[in-house]
């Protein structure tokens, strides 16, 4: 993954151009450790290998897993990089689109792009905070924090 | 629903951070109308305990309600505020992710949150407005008025 | 289509509201040339008369075509504008929503407007250039270009 800023100034645009074989979220984790981002959001197009997607079972209060074995186009991928504690923490939701055109989406455990994945992220000069919510059991943004 | 400026300027990003049991498009509404949004754009992550989509039927003018009663995850929801009169009107399109990853997706007529969804907006110093089509019936975005 | 500029500065926010029948590649393409775009993202709602989308089929180094032929909701539509040599080029992947809700999506080789398309279109004053990548045959964007 190679990263360019595209906009100087109170906030700035970053291109991150992801490599075939990347792995989406913990490049991005990466990235946001790095550069120490506090207050981001992102946006991306491109393709995957593979992937798998977590759907938030409320019941047990964690995330099923969906793998998705199949080359897929990236239709959207969004997502912020938000403070849990001192540490960025990156949150994407994506939805993929297969050979037929049908869609499978979810909130984004891996990802493993082929052939290219194009991101937009706009880092604000801010910062968004997560705390633990205890219905849920995760780490949400809380702006009171 | 709590808000939280992020970046000052020209253009301000404002992230909204909604709790559970908050109805999106009518809280979105009275932000718009409180803070006198005249042209914004926004995109959200987060999840749903039910929410109706709506589908415009072209024949009969109007939207078809498509209830969504299972705990989703919101995919991606994009939209826009402009004027209406000198009323600002939220616009939204959402895709949403069921347990088995399946999508479903529409304009956004309600929709309740469970447990967060996080919004980040972006509120331009220009304006839109909104007049009436003829052929459709709605008001859309018309950049000459 | 219209467009305007919503925000000054060191990026711009333009509005384009496109009118019914109108062909969202080409006219972006076209807006991307006759105002020298070099580095531009962007996110749209609105609804298609029909459209043809792409699915890359990786053995075969081309672009599958899906054609969708009935009236659907733009769900999503995100894509960003690249130099391909000296020429803007458009990439962008959506998707549509259908009667009942369902989803299909990929990379948006034609979409025909009815009765609108909302796009806000953010240009940053750097660059970003495409090369030939030699493992898919596809331009992508290369920042080190």
């Amino acid at each position: 993954m190679k990263s360019k800023v595209l906009n100087q100034g109170p906030e700035r645009t970053i291109a991150l151009i992801f490599d075939k074989g990347d792995e989406v979220i913990s490049t991005l984790q990466r990235f946001a450790r790095e550069h120490s981002l506090t207050a981001s959001r992102f946006s991306a197009i491109g393709a995957l290998e593979r992937a798998v997607l977590g759907y938030f079972d409320w019941e047990r209060k964690d995330y099923d897993r969906l793998p998705v074995d199949d080359q897929v186009e990236v239709l959207s991928l969004n997502g912020d990089i938000a403070l849990d504690g001192s540490e960025p923490k990156v949150h994407a939701h994506a939805v993929l689109g297969r050979r037929d055109g049908s869609c499978v989406g979810g909130h984004v455990l891996e990802a493993f792009v082929r052939p290219t994945l194009e991101v937009l992220l706009i880092e604000s000069p801010g910062y968004l905070r997560k705390t633990c919510d205890r219905d849920s059991g995760l780490a949400l943004i809380d702006l009171s924090a």
